[in-house]
């Protein structure tokens, strides 16, 4: 039967290796970027070339950078003696957008998964470390509520407060505006542990 | 505000410009285009470049093409005494799945839309009349069933009758499995109209 050209196939077959990407979404962009007149197509490509050029991750951090350290490690305004661990390079961003966060921060890349073959070695767990033993204090461990985030997070205790740091990890509990009616169990029984005198 | 490296945010700002992606769902592609290791954004960067050099409108129909002609206008075992036209490329495929028309196609590359600018001139139509005047017998018109492809339908009907050739159209009417439950009123006047004897 009759089909589109092969490189429209293959774009067709690129785009869908998207996340959320189906068979007719990615035909419906090929066609959208296939338009005559538009520059979407090479601007597109353009971008993917020198994201994968200049991008990389901070040699001290994880966090994305284009020169030789992020800018978070760059600003000395920042309070050098905490750390706050993260998962993954984005989730820098979602806490530098609170603003409640002076420290520097350490993207893992992952969290510990022994049955899909991660463990410590497989992280950035041992760069942490080595961080750890100059001039930090403490250590804020900011991962997923999660199986694999909880395992994540006591194992990195276990390590981190032998060498005398205060580790501490993210509050659980209500969202701020949330109602009880949409709160699941658990969380509502770790809000009530964590509950504060007024 | 902390934000991501610049050619992170260019890449964001691109991939932004696809139909259906929003704000979140364009940075959510962008980190995952930037995955370590992946060589998924170097490869739809190149099937991008190469779909741009590669694919050209058939000189003949404007169907897709990698060749002088497209594979429809190629093969000879085609009717060309039948030339059905559509709105865009991608319609010729929806057609051809059907299995049910073996002749010519020509894509019109739009509908008429005064407001918008677009009259004939900025159509592939003069193309069709000149193709009209060899050995074609049978213009079908397979245009959308809105406004603007009923406009485009009727010009071309009077554009075409007048060269004394056979113009029809789709048929409207139900369906095939639907129910009378979820056709509209318009669609069941048509059906109506366009009823067979058994």
């Amino acid at each position: 039967m009759l089909d589109y050209p092969a490189s429209i196939r293959k774009l067709i077959a690129s785009l869908r290796q998207l996340p959320g990407v189906g068979p007719r979404n990615a035909e419906r962009l090929a066609l959208h970027l296939l338009q005559p007149r538009s520059e979407l197509a090479l601007g597109l490509a353009e971008s993917l070339r020198e994201v994968k050029i200049r991008v990389q991750a901070c040699p001290c951090c994880g966090f994305f950078t284009e020169e030789d350290r992020c800018e978070i490690c760059r600003d000395n305004r920042r309070d050098s003696t905490q750390i706050c661990v993260v998962e993954k390079a984005a989730d820098v961003l979602s806490l530098e957008k609170s603003g409640s966060f002076r420290g520097l921060y350490h993207v893992l890349g992952g969290t510990l998964s022994p049955l899909d073959g991660i463990g410590p070695e497989q992280l950035n767990i041992s760069p942490l470390l080595e961080r750890c033993r100059s001039l930090v204090r403490e250590v804020v461990l900011a991962l997923g509520q999660d199986v694999k985030g909880e395992t994540t997070s006591l194992y990195l205790a276990g390590e981190l407060k032998s060498s005398g740091l205060r580790v501490s990890r993210l509050a659980t509990g209500l969202s701020v505006g949330g109602s009880l009616d949409y709160a699941d169990p658990q969380t509502l029984t770790h809000a009530l542990q964590g509950r504060k005198e007024l």
